[in-house]
């Protein structure tokens, strides 16, 4: 698999500055955890070493390479489960140790302790933070064929088996529960719901997974799937002091890259000498409206080599996680998951993993609530928060700004929706919004979905 | 307040053995926490002194007797809010300090923490736990006679001022969120979401709490709602080197009686000396269908008197908290506030806190979640969770003995419906079910219910 920084260096750096500082009384860090006085050391001088995986140790569940013809032989004798897609999503997250110290699918004390209380206690006392349940489901039928095995074989959906799971535990699937629970609603039209859980089955089987290769999708993708182990290793290579992630599912504009370019002149007037943005796109499942991961890299891509973000500091990679929209619980997932790939820092906006309701006209979630969930999640203690005020287009200045409340009729906000859909209309938006070749693949996106012979876009929203 | 000692000591005690102690393979104990080795002292012995309040002090929010008539005069001059019935109970339950170390309604933070995580962070790190929100709601125009005072004075239905809320904070009511997330489902015909949810306000106020006067309802009650401290005190007076809690909201039988029997039974094996039982029946808002207060209290008493439990032993309480039916997040609750009034063992039986789905033909939760949620909640380390299998009517002995799976057509299940029923249809249970005094208290209560000149009970109930 070819590093990142290896993709990366082939990407021209154009050293192109962006934004004046903010004067201090307009700094978008109004409640930035500095980091504590364990991050340093006596002396003063900050501690080299990444942050420690949840649990001390990052897990890896994937089978060495002299065992695997074995474990092959192995699963083909055991009762078979087979996989959907996003169950084939979780085992990638899980296998690579992204959900450590998690050692399989959920038994239900997990499960039940994820949902009650978004963390686990380890057996030394200890809680790391867990806020989603990463459960398989299976169907009565399956449950019959499983019968008294305490191991099954998982299969993907060409019929190859694909991991072992074992001292399984099957136990019901609470349903209204979970999604109750999880996304603060159960109102129908919820795309993970509607995706996943619905339909599943009854039960949830729990174990210890052992899954035989390393997941690879064969999309021209795979090389931007660094595992957390190669995400450290990375790093550590750089001689990163300070990791800061950035989550993201939509395309970059200059809002996302003048925050992250911000926060990396902080952490710099911090005393790090060398912090590192990881900006870590999700790969899994996103609903149907949002734009296509092959297309966002393509977008990324494209950011880095207009120079608007430094390859120097940057690392690329894809979080191969699928979406829950579940808002204030995911985004303890999304940081969770950052700190077993080494990040200290982590960056979260308004509304983090939010949608608008699916039945009323509101936001699911209070744009707030998420930023304060984080900053008091159970086991997310050593990982320091660094919420934003909203980036918007000055048009004083003609380019992306934080918004300043004390003169709103200068900003123009452009949102998610707004933005897909003056990429769809072929039209563009104010200068300095994005850069050009980031605008144009998204323009080409929408122009790909156009159907031949029909001018007409298959879903019209309105700006 | 004559002390709960006083008054059971005026109910004759008949020893009256209840049960022979079950054989160990039958012991419903097959979970209990064993008391952890902080509570022993080095030599071996147990250690002295009740279980510490969370937050390490038993908060008290009632102004003391001195300054009552000026906080009273400045409640005049506050701006007013009205408390409905269960806000008074709530109130209730902050001022005597149930829910240590809660210094008010909640904020959004503490409200936020209950929801995410059911459990609060203070500010030494350390962790309480806290499920259900205790928060009050204010509609439109509340808020807009509140204003820019960070003070307002609540007031009880009859124009009487109770209390001052300070150092306020107002913020959204997410109704659909705070249910969901608290109960696990949305379905319509909650009690307490129908009684004090649905209609209640936008928005909820949270603050420091100081209430003007002890609550007292006058029902001839209040001499059996002892605070955490008074029933500290009692313990104490009594010497109580284990104090075991059992919540209940229905009439006690002869299953229960056991059940409490046999703990003792086990925590005198298990090296205490004196175990007292804290019999905690929950005297705040409860569902229609529910055996009111008032005669549970007089069927609890006629159970002590009958000897059925040993009054030396066992001090019975009123619990003032209101009643969610929130299941697993419930029973955290009704845990939590008993180490506030000392208690370091809680029996937890099955489906604690729990009902019938409100829409669908089932139980609303896992009738086993509930003791496994409270055995891994946060915070609730320091409590022994006692987990018990289900007692039922023994038709081989003729009486109620703990459910064996072997024999299972020896033992007839008398559900809380079916005890009802049998009541309210003026019918006799099996001999053994129930003290014959006991029982008719709850013949006389359906009695009571019968409209006169209608022989007809208003609701019936399948048996």
């Amino acid at each position: 698999m070819a590093s990142m920084a290896a993709i990366l260096s082939k990407t021209p750096f154009l050293s192109q500055p962006l934004t004046k500082p903010s004067p201090t009384s307009d700094l978008p860090f109004a409640a930035v955890s500095f980091p504590s006085k364990s991050l340093r050391r006596r002396n003063g001088s900050i501690r080299a070493g990444l942050i420690v995986p949840d649990g001390g140790k990052l897990v890896e569940l994937i089978v060495e390479e002299p065992k695997r013809r074995e474990k092959k032989h192995e699963a083909a004798e055991l009762p078979r489960v087979e996989l959907t897609t996003i169950d084939l999503q979780w085992m990638h997250v899980l296998s690579e140790g992204w959900a450590s110290p998690l050692g399989g699918f959920m038994r239900e004390s997990e499960f039940l302790q994820t949902l009650h209380f978004n963390s686990l206690r380890l057996d030394d006392g200890s809680v790391v933070n867990m806020s989603v349940p990463i459960v398989l489901a299976i169907d009565d039928e399956q449950k019959a064929r499983i019968g008294e095995s305490k191991r099954v074989a998982l299969f993907d959906s060409d019929g190859n088996p694909v991991a072992i799971l074992s001292d399984i535990e099957i136990y019901k699937h609470p349903k209204e529960e979970r999604i109750a629970r999880t996304w603060g609603t159960t109102a129908p039209g919820l795309p993970y719901v509607d995706e996943a859980i619905t339909n599943a089955g009854n039960w949830l089987i729990g174990g210890d997974l052992e899954v035989l290769e390393p997941v690879k999708y064969n999309d021209g993708l795979d090389r931007f799937r660094l595992s957390p182990a190669e995400l450290r290793k990375e790093l550590e290579k750089r001689n990163a002091d300070a990791v800061f992630a950035f989550q993201l599912r939509n395309p970059v504009h200059n809002g996302h890259a003048l925050l992250m370019t911000d926060t990396r002149r902080r952490l710099l007037e911090m005393g790090y000498k060398n912090p590192i943005l990881l900006l870590h796109p999700l790969g899994g499942f996103t609903k149907a409206d949002d734009v296509p991961l092959d297309w966002r890299m393509k977008q990324h891509e494209k950011v880095l080599e207009d120079g608007v973000l430094d390859p120097e500091t940057t690392v690329v990679s894809i979080f191969p996680s699928p979406m829950h929209y579940a808002g204030p619980t995911e985004v303890q997932w999304h940081a969770k998951a950052r700190i077993n790939a080494g990040a200290n820092f982590y960056i979260v906006g308004r509304d983090p993993a939010g949608m608008g309701h699916p039945v009323e006209k509101r936001d699911l979630y209070d744009a707030d609530h998420g930023k304060k969930v984080l900053s008091m999640a159970p086991g997310l203690e050593r990982l320091n928060i660094l919420p934003f005020r909203v980036a918007a287009y000055d048009k004083t200045q003609g380019k992306m700004a934080f918004f300043d409340p004390s003169r709103p009729q200068d900003f123009l906000f452009i949102s998610g929706t707004k933005m897909r859909t003056l990429a769809k209309n072929n039209e563009n938006p104010p200068d300095g919004f994005m850069c050009p070749g980031g605008w144009k693949v998204l323009v080409d996106y929408y122009e790909s979905l156009t159907p031949a012979g029909n001018g007409r876009l298959p879903e019209v929203v309105p700006v």
